[in-house]
């Protein structure tokens, strides 16, 4: 089987399976986790923050940002695709008491001017505008980098108006590998980051969510009530270590593969519908006699696994379990199937 | 002063004022007060639906269709400038924990083809879709009537998918005055509609929300945390009798003012935004060397009240309060503030 | 029928009539009805607090300020009988995503050393206190007076650890005519104060919730999101305002006729539960072959209503709508039941 | 260090290291991982449910539970001592909107009559019960075991009002080795319950909910939601089946500590303030001339650790990194320390 569907699907290296193996644990719930304590550390490093917390995923790591940054009846703006709003099952309505107030940007980044416009002035018919969310880089948007003169003009809206900002940094590392500009450059442009280290950077479980010391403090409950307060968390933060300090160069590989699959695509008849900046390529279909369910079924038939984004797209998504080889193998795959439609 | 804010500012009639002086009153909590009892007998008739129930605003109103029809982690599809999500202070998230997806309706309408794609189809990421929302007359499309059509076609979405459809006719007797539909024939294209009793209407207080009786009675408890539950509330519900009952006919008179004072600022040389269905005018200012506020400062300057629908957007909205003549004067200050601007 | 179920069954007097008829009135979502704002000045000024707010019931006014006071996940402390948790239908839960801590009172009053105990230490595991809240009189305590040194000691434990102290005065005029102490001196003992004006005062509708300028402020917000944003609210207003200037004094008449109708019961050889200091009356028959319910079905027949709390208690509430031969009357059905079980 | 706070604190055994090292792993977001598979299946057999599902703690479990079971608006009914009431943040009203209404227990057992009195009738002040809800081992009231007997009874009053009853469970294995009564006839007398699988049973990280298939199905998509959807789960789970099929029958090592312990705290002439079911002991120091927190640092001073349970209360938790030795040694202490206050 060639996995294309997520980078989630990475299974564990050697390398964290090892440090997993070996970790120095404790409670965390009394903060007395070495290991988890050295991964918080880093990360804030990484990121340029005054402190971390290790999160089980993206989503808690999200939710804790709203939960903590907004009051119930906020609204926070964010795009229109954003994971945040599209994939966490309502949750920061369910859990925060938060209105999404959404906005189309092009290849996943807004337009400041249109996040400026977005915020509500004070009036008694309105919420207050709690927070902007912005996601680098963006999923749904095919992976695409959201350029850091975006992000600065955002963020200079957000402080103007002295409205938190958070970036969903899930792949921020693919954005990182893409423009050579470093995870504290973005994260600068911020004042609370997620990031992700169980996807491209193939660590089995968890997340990092940054900010100021007494931000990270107000997480803490919040994680707690979501149920994210571990025990021994060093055997999973061991290899989210790993995942870290180890995983962030390699990713160009992943984006070289991508481009690779997207030339591929094209060569065999079809259409690919974003410019592919990172590891993630969306093929559309809309053209084809098959629509994306009839797509994935042929492509299983052959040993190969995607995912539907819509009736008429289908994502890819290349990561550390696919070689070169599986790549070449997915085109030729491809190129067979077009003959058959 | 010539107030064109909103229809909301009229002031009850004599025969509203001596209705609720000789309402015959008991506490409604035990729902016993004969006055309001009559009067939700009176609106499910109008309305066609098994049962109704007093509410003291719009807000109200759809906030308990939200609370009512929806579970928390719920998505509810409704347009993107619609009252409930732009006005109400996003407390559908706040008390039902309920995350809108808006749609960009053209006047209002939302496409039912982009209703159906937004529903959300099973999947652990996804929010289940708990409620669509229809908004006619259109308050910040300019009182824009959505065609019955268009409702029908909408309804068959929701029907199929098992979908409630609740109807924000908070301005529904516009509509009605403007194509000559009845109410009862809009109201059998929704599950559950609240219908505003104190704009156009003339009442003082009060709104309508009517459905199932098995419905208005959840809907009932609802309302009383809400803080709803009314005791003497026959004083509010007999004038609020009168405008369900002899004031709907006489809403063609506004929507005449509304198309009179169209005519006259196309005449004095700005633009009208809106195809003024009914008794709403958006008038356009972007061209001018004035914005909104300064707009509204000249208005007040020569004794007439309109509100700012944005930067450069006046809206202006005729009501009972509001004489043919009354239109004239403002006709003729729009254009003198035309030849100072 | 001699309706002793509650206070608010109340009708409104002639003076209410007359004012709610004349009132002069506008738009309250603007803030421009004058019957409203005199109201409201009024009312800020009796309970000596910067201003006061109109809502639609006691229930509206209580929601408000634990909306406005507490943050989701907060706990507030309230007595284990009180309206506030026992009668709201779990809406600070639902609304304000607040836990209730309660605390089981004697005759309604908790014990100033047990709140202290309860307030919570800072940690990862408890919610933060985010709220206090007294009710006087204590509405299933049987109109039971809160002393005023209780409350004081509440206060000063409130001040002590930086929480709001709310008190539901739904009846505090009660206490007032009970005791001399002046409404302004209760209100002393707390941050923010809600008044029923449709109880023993007899408006047909209205509570007034009372505290700094920049609570109302916040308050009105969660107002309008409740949905008591209402309109031309003076034809309400105004005979509210007969309720607060004019009918706080003739409470003791409704006390003496409760103090009739409890040694009444005692004669027909009932028991009485609670100390009778107001007007309300809880007669114990769990000795008796007959229950609650048993119990109201008898008195009707005999034209006399009240109602069971719980299943051995009924609940007798003497008001304005009640005269000193309406009681004599009743008791003498009581000794005629007494004889018939 | 002789760490006596929690049995949280145990650190993985070598069998489980080696567990997590070689553990079968896949995305679990996508139902892949076979580890936790295999894990949940083995867990709903034990258990006697259809189905279960791993989650990352405790408290995740239960708020599931909550978010399943209820809707907002309703009210659970639970022991005023109960883990899901005192230590889960107000979780239950933030996220689901649910109110708790407490009992107080006798060793942490509710009597089924006051459950059944407490849920509530239908009208329209009151919150619907939606849940019921007992903890057994109950940890404030020192590990007590909650008879069989109580469970059944507390279920028949459930399933009679129609009302879903979930277990806190995260010590129930400490019930089942205390009584020789199995899980599964424990887990017969409730709808869904929770397990821990880091406390007495050692594994690093992990809970486990069951109930229907229906219910588990539900309780995924929360799960997703409050950031509990993992991705190579299988690191953690492998250590977890270790915990849940090996570790459960040497429970009793612990309480033949504990009840050690509880004999020589006595010995030493202190008080132990609960029977010793199971695995923690409560020492109450009220009568001494240290406090808690006092106690605590002394205890600390000669490398022994406990936490304070109240200003007058120690509480000591035996667990698997606990030896027969090291009680030994904390009972020397504490007759050395008793000669010092």
């Amino acid at each position: 089987m060639i996995d294309l569907r997520s980078d989630t699907v990475t299974k564990p290296t050697q390398a964290m399976r090892d440090a997993g193996y070996h970790a120095e644990v404790g409670d965390d719930v009394y903060v007395e986790d070495p290991t988890v304590n050295m991964l918080e550390k880093k990360a804030a490093e990484i990121l340029g923050k005054e402190d971390a917390l290790f999160v089980t995923s993206g989503v808690q790591g999200n939710q804790i940002a709203v939960l903590t940054h907004c009051d119930k009846g906020n609204e926070i703006i964010l795009e229109e695709d954003s994971h945040v709003f599209y994939y966490e099952g309502a949750a920061i309505s369910a859990f925060a008491g938060v209105q999404p107030r959404t906005i189309r940007g092009e290849h996943g980044a807004m337009d400041p001017t249109e996040v400026e416009a977005a915020i509500r002035p004070e009036d008694v018919h309105l919420p207050e505008t709690g927070m902007i969310c912005v996601e680098n880089t963006h999923n749904r948007s095919g992976g695409a980098v959201v350029p850091l003169e975006t992000m600065k003009q955002t963020y200079e809206v957000a402080k103007k108006h002295g409205i938190p900002l958070h970036l969903d940094g899930a792949r921020l590392f693919n954005a990182v590998a893409a423009t050579g500009i470093s995870a504290k450059e973005y994260a600068a442009q911020t004042d609370t980051v997620q990031i992700c280290l169980s996807k491209g950077l193939g660590a089995p479980v968890g997340s990092i969510i940054a900010g100021t010391v007494s931000f990270i403090q107000q997480a803490r409950k919040w994680r707690k009530r979501l149920g994210g307060g571990l025990r021994q968390v060093g055997v999973i933060a061991a290899p989210a270590y790993i995942a870290l300090s180890e995983m962030t160069e390699r990713l160009n590989e992943d984006h070289a593969n991508a481009k690779l699959l997207a030339k591929g695509i094209q060569e065999a008849g079809f259409k690919v519908a974003n410019p592919v900046d990172t590891n993630i390529i969306l093929m559309d279909i809309e053209d084809e006699n098959v629509d994306a369910v009839g797509m994935i079924e042929r492509l299983e038939s052959f040993e190969i696994k995607a995912v539907a984004f819509g009736p008429n797209l289908i994502r890819f998504v290349t990561h550390y379990d696919v070689s070169t080889n599986d790549i070449e193998k997915t085109i030729m795959v491809l190129k067979e199937i077009k003959t058959m439609i």
